[in-house]
C-alpha cells in the first residue's frame, strides 16, 4: 500500500475523532481483516463489535478534550502499512501506534494502540508528516 | 505466517526479557524491515540502534522486575501476524503488542509496544495462547 494513502487514512482517524463522528470512525476500520484497539489503561478490544462500542461511548462523550495528531511517521511493512505519531489531548501526551491494510483500494484500519508519553517530543505544525 | 510461529517467536521474546539475554534479544528483532519500539511511558523509538540500545539498558538492570506474559492471541494480518497479550511486570499490569514478520523462515519482531493497563483480565496459566 502506499503510506501516503495510510498517512491519509490516520488523518481522517483524528478528524472522526475529533469531529464526534462515530460513522466515520466506523468507515475506517477494517471490515475483512481482525481488528485490534487499545485505549490508553484499557485492555485490548479484539473484535469489531467491541472496538465500535468503545468509539460510541468515547465520541459520545460531550467532555471529550480536543485531540491534535503531529509527528506522524509511516512505515511500510509488507502490505500493511504502521503510523506512528503522538497524540495531544488536552495536558496529556500519548503515543500511538495506527496499523493500515488495504481493503477496497482504501486503507483501513487493523490496529489502534495509545498510552501515554512521559517524555513526547517537541510539537510539529499540525498536519507535519513523514514517509519513512 | 503460520501464527503458530509468531506465539513461539512471542515466547522467546519474553523469555530473553526475563532471562536479560541481549544476543537473544537482538536475534528476535527483524534486520531487513522498519522497527518501532514503544516501552510504556517512553516516546517511540525508529531505528534498530535505538531500539538495541534500549533493550541493552533495560536488561542490564540488575533491579528489573521479573516479567511474565499471559493472555497471549495471535492474528494473521496479510504476511504479518499480530500478538496481543498481557505482561505482568512486578506489581504492574501491561497491556502490549508485538507484530511478527517472516524473515529467513523465522518470526522476527518489527513493533513492540506496551502500556499500563488498569482493568486487565485475570491471569491465566502461564504460557496460554490462542490463534484467532
Amino acid at each position: 500500500m502506499d503510506p501516503e494513502l495510510a498517512l491519509f487514512a490516520n488523518d481522517a482517524f483524528y478528524l472522526a475523532f475529533s469531529e464526534q463522528d462515530v460513522a466515520a470512525m466506523d468507515r475506517i476500520w477494517a471490515r475483512r481483516h481482525p481488528v485490534i484497539c487499545i485505549h490508553p489503561g484499557w485492555p485490548a478490544l479484539l473484535s469489531r463489535t467491541a472496538v465500535m462500542e468503545s468509539w460510541e461511548r468515547i465520541l459520545s462523550n460531550p467532555d471529550a478534550p480536543e485531540i491534535v495528531p503531529h509527528h506522524a511517521r509511516a512505515f511500510v511493512m509488507e502490505r500493511l502499512v504502521m503510523v506512528v505519531c503522538y497524540e495531544a489531548l488536552g495536558s496529556q501526551m500519548l503515543t500511538a501506534t495506527n496499523l493500515f491494510v488495504a481493503e477496497d483500494d482504501k486503507a483501513r484500519l487493523v490496529h489502534h494502540q495509545a498510552g501515554l508519553c512521559a517524555q513526547p517530543p517537541d510539537p510539529e505544525p499540525e498536519g507535519s508528516r513523514t514517509v519513512q
